[in-house]
């Protein structure tokens, strides 16, 4: 059950022009007045459920245990794909079930509980955010059980891993999200490769010169460094200027170091 | 009278890159500290009533009866266009008077109860919103009557259809909206146009030949479908993709269909 | 102390493609489930704190006495900088010291009260925001004591100011911020200018001639105006178009008048 708080965050791949986000919040809001709504981000581009499972993964962490986060980025809608209510420990999500959880369900599990949503007959077959997912999170966060939303369920797509090729001193690393101050973040976590990206070791890609230091401020002006980013991930960052520019990195592009002497 | 919760929608041709929008919320909160605020959209096109009174109608119905939609897209503020606050049914609205609220009042009406707004002395000349309809939203929130606020008014500005021209199996759509996805809605309802655009019928726009479907995932990748969209408005989608670029299509554009056999 | 709404305000230049904002936003609601959260704008240009300082600076009296208003624009983040916790007569603030509290503090002082925020070891250090400043946001609202968040801290970074350079009948001022409408507001404040720039008096910007006048109504569709904006600083106009495009200007350019007669 949510705490009395009834905290919802939103994340979608609607963006800000339209008022669909605006709806699923009114459709949450009539089965739960007093809920607290937050937007994690409408951002994500369109039907990119891979940047949607790096960003919900990324912001779940920061939110008072008992929050449920509601996820709509849904390339299948109209499909007969699944959509998930799913109750963890510290948290609840509501999501189409296409690999949008791959991240949280494999960090945060175990699944305590999961349904998949019922859709009613007069739901549209455009926007099951509106019809059956923002109604299913306002019920949730009122207080109903997920079992009156639908029949337990016991698996979920997941997304494949893009790991980071190492193989001794040559690592090959996949960009997995560039941030509005183009810091680039890889497909490496802390946990992973800690030891091989220590503080003061130094990297050669193609011409650059690259060394892994704590804090933007160790580099200067202009100049990239390597760290661990807030999120635990390995980061490429430029200090006061834009790192994806500068080497031309995109999500999902592969970036080659190699390790040299310091 | 509103619910206990309170509920404001704000919809505006603001954009976020300033603090306007805020503003306005400080404004409602002063005087109405306990309303839950919802952003309908900032994203209008600047001065764009037309836009404006389309993502209204699309999102009311959505929200909780009795919520208040405050809409300030306002090319003649500082001029004598007077400044409305009207009571529905089922929900308040408060607006400029120059079209914004056609869509809605012609759906949703009848007016039960309608005030111009008083402009205190103190109120700026380019800011109506911030100083005279952010505060009466938030008054009318908190439980003040209509009449408190101004004289009652009998009239208000109507934006002209621009209807489909329809001729036996030739139509000529008016381009009333596209969202994020490039998805583009036509001026043409559902129930003025079921019956011709039926699932499976058939269409020529120019060398494309278009089926009218149910879904988006009807369509093959790539491929454009017509079909009716989740507010009840014919739309032209093309899945995973942009109808809009495909086709050329701007908001005011005409766009031609033939009907051929299936 | 802070009111029984514990409102609190959010400026950023974060901007809406991440999840850094609402990660703000959960730790602030781990510390004041009650807190009411608006967004003054999170599209501040990437580390630029003069315009963070004056955004904020326009916003803060339309808001209730007792709000909080949290500001993070902070190219020094991992550095030694200070973040501050400062409270005056009706407003709480909570920024790094780099200038961005430059004008609010000068307008809105005295300081009553500024302790540096303590740094737990556990910080990250490339996200202050979420590590130190939202949490802190989050129990000053929830009414714990500044002097339980740090030490008391004596003095703040101060910006410049680009003050107009006014000779007799010659002006050279400084663009301060140009808003979502092509709108140019100058660093020339109406106690400072208002004589000089009174209702129809006419000036001359290269072969421009400019009126000035009350609203933008009073010119002709695309003709340029100079008023005193909502936020009582120069502007220039043009009426359903874009000064800022129409003159070439871009935050921090100069902008030259010459006096003419009427």
């Amino acid at each position: 059950m949510l705490g009395a708080c009834g905290l919802i965050t939103l994340l979608t791949d609607f963006g800000l022009e339209d008022s669909y986000v605006a709806i699923m919040k009114g459709q949450i809001l009539k089965f739960c007045p007093q809920a607290i709504l937050v937007d994690l981000t409408h951002q994500i581009p369109p039907q990119d459920v891979r940047t949607a499972s790096f960003q919900l993964d990324q912001a779940v962490d920061y939110f008072p245990s008992g929050s449920l986060h509601l996820a709509v980025v849904d390339p299948g809608v109209g499909t007969s794909r699944a959509m998930l209510a799913v109750r963890l420990e510290r948290a609840f999500f509501v999501a189409p079930d296409n690999g949008l959880l791959t991240r949280v369900l494999a960090r945060l599990g175990p699944v305590l509980e999961m349904v998949r949503l019922e859709v009613p007959d007069s739901a549209s077959s455009t926007f099951h955010g509106r019809d059956v997912m923002a109604p299913a999170a306002g019920l949730i966060a009122a207080g109903k059980p997920l079992t009156s939303l639908g029949a337990s369920h016991s698996s979920y797509q997941q997304l494949e891993k893009q790991a980071a090729l190492i193989d001794s001193n040559r690592v090959e690393l996949s960009v997995l999200a560039i941030d509005r101050f183009g810091n680039v973040s890889f497909e490496l976590s802390k946990s992973e490769g800690a030891k091989l990206f220590s503080p003061g070791s130094c990297w050669l890609a193609g011409q650059h010169r690259l060394r892994v230091g704590s804090t933007y401020a160790e580099a200067r002006l202009g100049e990239p460094i390597i760290l661990w980013s807030s999120a635990g991930l390995l980061e490429l960052a430029l200090r006061q200027g834009s790192a994806s520019k500068r080497f031309g990195l995109s999500p999902g592009a592969s970036f080659r170091l190699v390790q040299v002497s310091t």
